[in-house]
C-alpha cells in the first residue's frame, strides 16, 4: 500500500514538471508573440506562428498521464481533483498556445502597415497575462490558495486594460480613417491578451477548487455539498 | 457487480441527460443573441445578458456529479474517458454561455448606431455554430464519431465565412468612416461566433478521442499507443 501511495506522489510530480515546462513555454510564446510587435520584428513574429509543435506535443503527453493514473491509481479525494485539474490546466494551456499564433497573426498583418502612434497598454497586458500564467501554475503546484486569488484580481486589471485600449484605438480611428486596419489589428491582440488570462483565471479557480472544494466559479465562496 | 455496473449506466445516462440540457441552454442563448442583432430588438438582447444563471447553475452539477461518479465507481477504459470528456464538454459548455453573453454586448453596442448596410454573413455564422454544437452533443450521447467528424469539417466553413466577413466590413469602414464603430462590433461578433464553433469542435474531437482512442487534435487520425 505505502510503494502504490508513494508511487503516486512520483507520477504527480513527474506531471506537475510537465505541466510546469508547458506553462514555461506557453508563456516564453506570448511573450514573444507581443514582443514582435513591439519591435516589428518578422522574424520573431514568423517564429511564433511556426512554432507551436512542443506545446501540442506536450498536450497530448500530458493528457495520456493524466488518464493512465485515474485508471491505474483510481485516487479519491484532493488527490482525484489534482488530476482533473491537471486535465483542464492541460487544456486552458494549449488553447494559450493557440491564442499566441493568434497574436502573432494579427501581429504581421499589423507590421504591414505604419504604426499606429502608440501601442496603448499592449506591452502592460502581455507582461500581466504572462505573470497571471505563471501565479496561477505556482499557486496549482504549491496549492496556495492565496496566490490563486491574486490572479483572479489581476484578471480585473486585465479587463480594464482591454476596455481602455479598445476606446483609445476606436477614438484614433474616427479621427483618422488610415489608421483603422492597424488598429483593429491591435485591438484584436488585447482580446486575445484578455483571453490569456482568462485561461489563467481558469486555472487559479481550479487550484482553489482542488485545495479546497470551494466552487468560486459563479459566485462569492461559499462551501459546496459534499 | 452487475447491480453497481447498472447503476454507473443509469448515472452515465443521467450525467448525459443533464448535458445535452445545457446544450440546449448554450444553443438557445446563442440562437437569442444573434436574433437580438437581426432584429435590432434591446428586450432580446438584454434577456441574454441577464440570463446565464441556469446554465452556470447547470455547470456547477454537471462537475459535481462527474466527480462523483470517478469517486464512487473508479471507471475504467471507454466509462472512465466518457467521464473526462464529460468534464471537458461541461466547460466548453459554459464558455459559450459566456460567448453568447459576449455577443449581446456588442450587439447592445451595434443597435445603438444606424445598422451597417448589411449582416453580410453572421446570421449564417450562428445557425453554423448552433448546428455544430447540436450535432456534437449528439456525437457525444451516441458516440458517433462520423457525425463529430462533420462538425470538425464545419468547423472550416465557419472559419471561412469569418475572413469574409472580416474582409467586407474592413472595406465598408475604410470606404466610410461613420460605421467604424458597429462594423467593429459585428467582427467581434463574428469572432465569438468562430470561438462557438470552436468549442463544438474540441467536444467533437473529445467525442473522438473517447469512442476510438483515436487523438486528432494535432494531427491526422492515427492510434494512440496504449
Amino acid at each position: 500500500m505505502e510503494r502504490v501511495v508513494r508511487h503516486f506522489q512520483d507520477e504527480l510530480e513527474a506531471l506537475q514538471a510537465r505541466l510546469l515546462e508547458m506553462g514555461g513555454l506557453a508563456e516564453e510564446r506570448v511573450r514573444a508573440a507581443v514582443q514582435g510587435i513591439v519591435t516589428r520584428d518578422m522574424l520573431v513574429i514568423d517564429r511564433v506562428m511556426r512554432g507551436d509543435e512542443p506545446i501540442n506535443a506536450l498536450h497530448i503527453e500530458i493528457d495520456d498521464r493524466c488518464f493512465r493514473m485515474l485508471a491505474l491509481h483510481q485516487p479519491m479525494a484532493t488527490d482525484l481533483r489534482a488530476i482533473v485539474a491537471a486535465v483542464k490546466i492541460n487544456t486552458d494551456l494549449e488553447r494559450v498556445g493557440d491564442l499566441a499564433v493568434n497574436i502573432a497573426e494579427a501581429a504581421r498583418r499589423y507590421v504591414s502597415h505604419p504604426p499606429v502612434k502608440q501601442l496603448i497598454d499592449i506591452p502592460e497586458m502581455g507582461e500581466i497575462a504572462q505573470g497571471m500564467l505563471r501565479d496561477a501554475l505556482d499557486a496549482y503546484v504549491r496549492r496556495d490558495t492565496g496566490l490563486a486569488q491574486q490572479v483572479l484580481d489581476e484578471d480585473d486589471r486585465l479587463d480594464g486594460l482591454k476596455t481602455h485600449v479598445f476606446r483609445e484605438l476606436l477614438n484614433i480611428m474616427l479621427h483618422d480613417g488610415a489608421t483603422v486596419e492597424p488598429s483593429i489589428d491591435l485591438i484584436l491582440v488585447s482580446r486575445h491578451l484578455e483571453r490569456i488570462g482568462d485561461h489563467a483565471t481558469n486555472i487559479a479557480e481550479d487550484v482553489i477548487f482542488m485545495v479546497s472544494a470551494l466552487d468560486v466559479r459563479h459566485h462569492p465562496p461559499t462551501p459546496v455539498e459534499d
